[in-house]
């Protein structure tokens, strides 16, 4: 039996931890955030109905600021729909909230921008922050990565750090990106004892649109200059040889968090 | 086949997420702490050994500051015996450290105060931290709640505030301890965009010994003034009250982490 009421748009703010995800995009046979999604929505519409996701997430991101769009018939109101939908939704993912918008809504298409985080714990054994950080040893230069990072900003051709085949010359994909900021930062680490010795780096990158791997490469090009394994020179020489062959191994994916995607008629301030 | 060297004693410093354990203490049937510290060091030794933990944790309770000592045959450095055990022992599980200790050194015994950490996160659904904080809804009043905490500072009798019946009047168990520090700090909260309305608490509580669910009631109560449900007045008289009948429910384990256990020659500062 489908629910009464009219066809309405609305957008979702939503969260995961990636951890048990094979990535954000529905595929046969796997577990992923758009399936959950979807699942949870057909029940509620009492037919399939397709979810669209602002970004897309590799197989073991999280995500605090991702957005979803779907058209489905509801009688009741967008906080209930909320509501429906984290109650029907498995404890790794999280619903902040739900208002309706114009039918012509696109989550994908219609974002301003897109923000990321990477989180790098530098030193003892991390245990509590373990799924969502990527340890490296002690001894990271800081100084070196943000004098690098300034590479990454600007209107740039990002080849270099796409993945997913994007990166080869001639593969006919427009690999220019706009990034907007970049900017490390080390932040309090609460659940672990810092007095141990470590820190928490934090990396934040904006951008109107990202390539596949593109954050995790460009932190394993800035932590690999972090260890000393490149010089600061090397981000800049990487970027313009547009050839991802040159870059080495992307950072892992539990360190990456979509933390924010944006609207033009977005009423939240920036953060 | 015993591995040769002499029967030395070691204190080991450990961590780990208590998300998956049947509390630190070995029972048979069930993953604990215990068991698979024992099982790690069965390995090495070649022969079944006794591990002593510092600090008994409930089922769901963590630790980054868990102390262990054990006596057993070993030829090699306290260093090699750290990574033999991190080896060893699963990922939710971490080994800071190993250090030669003499052979009377008794890991509970010996402590002179122990430290808890509790996390209490307070605003819209947590994701990326909900395994180790408590989720309340927005609203508490944290300086009700700080000037409700000196009611537990001192040497008092915590029987108000102690589990598994030790609190009963007649129970005759000693339930005099002395707290000298107990404080909240709104700490950052990485992994969680708090910009969307949220805060993290952190309550840091240090005792000579510490009741069965001490913290958890303690922070149980607090919450429960922090909330208005009772006033600033009712800890003091809970605590006076003796009587654990009159406490309300215990904090969650999730949001408890064992943080600190300090020896009279530990050679760490105070952090």
């Amino acid at each position: 039996m489908r629910p009464p009421g009219p066809v309405r748009t609305f957008r979702i703010d939503l969260g995961y931890d990636g951890t048990d995800f094979f990535g954000s995009q529905r595929q046969p046979g796997v577990r992923t955030v758009q399936g959950e999604l979807e699942a949870a929505v057909a029940r509620l519409a009492g037919e399939p109905t397709r979810v669209t996701l602002a970004g897309r997430t590799d197989r073991g991101v999280h995500a605090v600021g991702q957005v979803a769009s779907l058209t489905l018939r509801w009688a009741r109101s967008a906080a209930e729909l909320a509501r429906a939908l984290m109650a029907l939704t498995p404890d790794d993912v999280v619903v902040y909230g739900a208002q309706e918008v114009a039918p012509t809504f696109h989550a994908r298409f219609d974002a301003r921008w897109r923000e990321y985080r990477y989180f790098v714990w530098e030193g003892s054994p991390a245990v509590l922050l373990r799924r969502s950080v990527w340890q490296v040893r002690r001894g990271l230069d800081l100084a070196a990565m943000e004098m690098a990072t300034g590479a990454f900003v600007g209107q740039q051709d990002f080849a270099a750090v796409a993945g997913d085949g994007t990166g080869v010359p001639g593969g006919g994909v427009n690999t220019v990106r706009t990034v907007s900021l970049a900017r490390w930062r080390v932040v309090e680490a609460p659940f672990e004892r810092t007095a141990r010795g470590g820190r928490l780096l934090e990396f934040a990158i904006r951008a109107d649109g990202f390539l596949p791997h593109m954050v995790r490469n460009i932190v394993g090009a800035l932590v690999a200059i972090g260890r000393g394994e490149q010089p600061v020179s090397w981000a800049a020489e990487l970027l313009a040889s547009r050839d991802r062959r040159r870059g080495g191994a992307p950072a892992p994916p539990q360190g990456l968090v979509l933390w924010r995607v944006a609207y033009a008629d977005d009423p939240n301030g920036v953060e």
